[in-house]
C-alpha cells in the first residue's frame, strides 16, 4: 500500500519524538511492505518565526495531499510569557483544525499497570479503567461567531453554535465506536441551562433510536467532572462539544498517570491527525529526555484509523508494551537511575518491530 | 442583634437537613442573645407543584426581606426522567439567583484528617489541601441572549457576556479573600479562544496592581481541571466564570472525599444564599439518613458572611468537628454499623452548642 503522510514536527520537543516516531512507522513500512512517502512542514511558533503565520498556506497544502498528518506540540516560552501577542502558536493549530475540517478528537484513555503508581487516584480506582474521549473540534465557541468587544471595549462576548449536522456526524461516529467496544455511550452535555446542548441531546436521543445494541446515557458536564474522578471505570465512550471536550479530555488524561502516553486522533474531512496528547514541553527541548511513546503510539493510531492497517497498529503497540516490559524509558516513567535517552527508546521500538 | 433570615428547604432531603441546622441556629442566637427571626417559603419542584412556579413571587420577596437565607437543595426524580419538561426546578435556582444578584458562589474546600480515606485521590495529594472556589454566578453563557433556535429548528445558539463591572466586583472580592489568605489568587480563563477571557484576563491584570501583596497566577481551564487533581494544594484562592465554575467548583469538592461536609454561599446585591454543595438526594429523603452536617456548616458561614458574627460561626464549626471526633455522624461517613440519624447528629451539634 502507499502511504502518503505529512509530517509537523511543531515547536519544543516536537521534532526529537517525532523523529522516534517515524523510526516506528519506518519499520513498519518495510516489515509490511508499504511504500512510505512523507513531507515535512512548519506549523506553530517556529512557524511564525519563519513566515509569520502559524499554520502557512503551504503547510496547508501539504496536509491537504496527504492521507493522514503526523503532528508533534506546538508553543513556546515566549507565547506562554507573552498572552497578548497579536499571532500566537494556538491560532494556527485553531487554523489547521478548521481548514481540514477535523471535527472529532478522539482520545483513547488507557492504563498502564507499571504506571498505576504515578496515578493520583487511588489505584482500585484506576486500575483497568479502558475509555474514549470524543470530543467535537470544529464548533461550539470555538469558532461561533460574532465574538469580540462593544465598541467602548468594556463588553466582551462569544458566541457558541451547533448545527443539527454537527452534532449528528460526531454522535454517529461516537456510537460507531461504543458499538465495537462495551456498547455504552455517555453523552456530556448541559441541557439544563444551554440551548446547544438541548439540541445535541436531542439529536443523539434521535440517533440513539438506530444503536439499540448501545445503552444510551446523558450527563451533565459538571456530573462528568465528578464522576471522571470518582468512578472513571464506569466510561465507555464518551461524546461531548468543544468548550466542555477540552476540559474534560484534559481531565481524564491526568487521572492515568500517564500523560506521557497518550495518543489521539483528529479525524477529518480532508484527512486525519495524530498526535501526542502532551504539549511542547519546552524545558525539555534538545535535551534528548522527551518521553516519544505518545507520539509512536499516535502513528499506531494512524495505521489503524487513516489506513485501516491493523496488524501494523497492533505491532507498534505491541513494540511499546515490551520496551516499558524491558524497563526502556524515559525519565519520567522510569524507575529512579535507569532512564534512557529519547532516542534510545526510539531506537529499541523500531528495532523490535523490525526483528518480531 | 437581630437576624431576619429567609429558611428555602426545597425538595428531597432539603427539609430534612435544613430542620437540623436551623436547630444549631437557634441555639448559637440563645447563647450569644441574638434575636432570630424566620420565615419558610417554597423554591423547586415543590414550588412547582404548589404554584406552578419554581421561585414564586412571594418567596422572592421573602427574600429581598431577609439579610440572609438558608438554602436546603432542589430537584426531583420526576424533572431528571423527564429532562424536556418546560417548567423545570433550575429555573427557579437560576432566577434567585438573578433576581437576588447572587454574582459570588464561595465554596471553601477543605479536607477532614478522619475522611482523608474516602477521597478517590491518594491520601499525600489531598491531605491539608485547603483552597476557596469563587464562581461568578450571574453572567456568563448562563444568562447571554440571544440563546435559542433558528426558525427550522435545526441550528441551536448560546451567547457568553461579561462586562468590565461583572469581572471588576467578583476580581476584587476575591482578592479580598486571597488577602486574608495565603495571598495568593489564581484566575482561569481560556484568553487563548474566547473573548470574554481576554476581558477577564485584562481586567484582573489591571486590578493586579492594586493588591501587590498578593500573587496573581493565570490558568488556562484545561489546565486548572488537571491541576486540581494532580495538585490541589497549589491552590489557594481561585475565581472564574460561570461556566467554568460550574464544572471546576464540582469538580474541586469530590477530591475531597468529604461532599457531604462542604458548604457554600452566595453572595448578593441584595441578600446572601447559603446552602450545602451537594444535591437533593431523593433516594434518601424522608428516611432519616442525610448528612445535615455541610448544611449546618452553611449556617456558620451565614453568621459569618452575612452578619459578621465570627465567634457564632466558630462555635458552629467547633461543635461540627467534635461530633465527628465523637463518631455521631450519618451513614455517608460512619464506620461500618456505627451510623446515627440526621436528626441524631443534628441534636448532639446543637446541644453541644448549648452546654458550650
Ligand atoms: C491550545 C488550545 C487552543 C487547545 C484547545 O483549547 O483546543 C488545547 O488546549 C487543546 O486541547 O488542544
Ligand atoms: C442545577 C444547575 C442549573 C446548577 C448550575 O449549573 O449552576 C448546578 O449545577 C449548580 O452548580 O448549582
Amino acid at each position: 500500500m502507499k502511504l502518503n503522510i505529512a509530517v509537523l514536527a511543531g515547536d519544543g520537543i516536537g521534532p526529537e519524538i517525532i523523529a522516534e516516531a517515524l523510526k516506528s512507522v519506518q519499520a513498519v513500512c518495510t516489515k509490511f511492505n508499504h511504500e512510505l512517502t512523507y513531507k515535512e512542514a512548519l506549523v506553530g511558533a517556529c512557524a511564525i518565526d519563519a513566515t509569520g503565520n502559524p499554520y502557512p498556506e503551504e503547510t496547508h497544502s501539504l496536509c491537504m495531499q496527504s492521507d493522514a498528518v503526523l503532528f508533534g506540540a506546538i508553543g513556546s516560552p515566549f507565547y506562554d510569557n507573552n498572552p497578548s501577542a497579536k499571532v500566537r502558536p494556538e491560532q494556527g493549530l485553531l487554523a489547521m483544525r478548521k481548514k481540514l475540517g477535523l471535527f472529532a478528537n478522539i482520545r483513547p484513555v488507557t492504563t498502564f499497570p507499571s504506571l498505576l503508581h504515578k496515578s493520583p487516584l487511588r489505584s482500585e480506582l484506576i486500575e483497568g479503567a479502558d475509555f474514549m474521549c470524543i470530543r467535537e473540534l470544529t464548533g461550539g465557541m470555538y469558532f461561533g461567531r460574532p465574538q469580540g468587544r462593544s465598541e467602548d471595549g468594556d463588553t466582551a462576548y462569544d458566541t457558541c453554535v451547533y448545527t443539527r449536522e454537527e452534532i449528528d456526524r460526531i454522535v454517529r461516529l461516537a456510537y460507531g465506536y461504543a458499538q465495537k467496544r462495551r456498547k455504552k455511550l455517555t453523552v456530556v452535555d448541559k441541557a439544563n441551562v444551554l440551548a446547544t446542548s438541548r439540541l445535541w441531546r436531542q439529536v443523539s436521543q434521535e440517533i440513539s433510536a438506530e444503536y439499540p445494541d448501545v445503552e444510551t446515557e446523558y450527563m451533565f458536564v459538571d456530573n462528568a467532572a465528578m464522576r471522571l474522578i470518582q468512578w472513571p471505570k464506569s466510561f465507555d465512550v464518551m461524546v461531548t462539544e468543544n468548550m466542555f471536550g477540552d476540559i474534560l479530555t484534559d481531565e481524564a488524561s491526568v487521572i492515568t498517570g500517564s500523560l506521557g502516553m497518550l495518543p489521539s486522533a483528529s479525524v477529518g474531512i480532508h484527512t486525519s491527525v495524530f498526535e501526542p496528547i502532551h504539549g511542547s514541553y519546552p524545558q525539555a527541548a534538545g535535551k534528548n529526555i522527551a518521553n516519544p511513546l505518545a507520539t509512536i503510539l499516535s502513528a499506531a493510531l494512524m495505521f489503524e484509523y487513516a489506513f485501516d492497517l491493523k496488524e501494523e497498529g497492533k505491532l507498534i503497540r505491541e513494540a511499546v508494551a515490551a520496551s516499558m516490559d524491558a524497563g526502556v524509558v524515559t525519565e519520567d516513567i522510569s524507575e529512579k537511575g535507569k532512564a534512557y535517552s529519547t532516542s534510545a527508546v526510539g531506537d529499541w521500538v523500531a528495532s523490535y518491530i523490525k526483528n518480531k
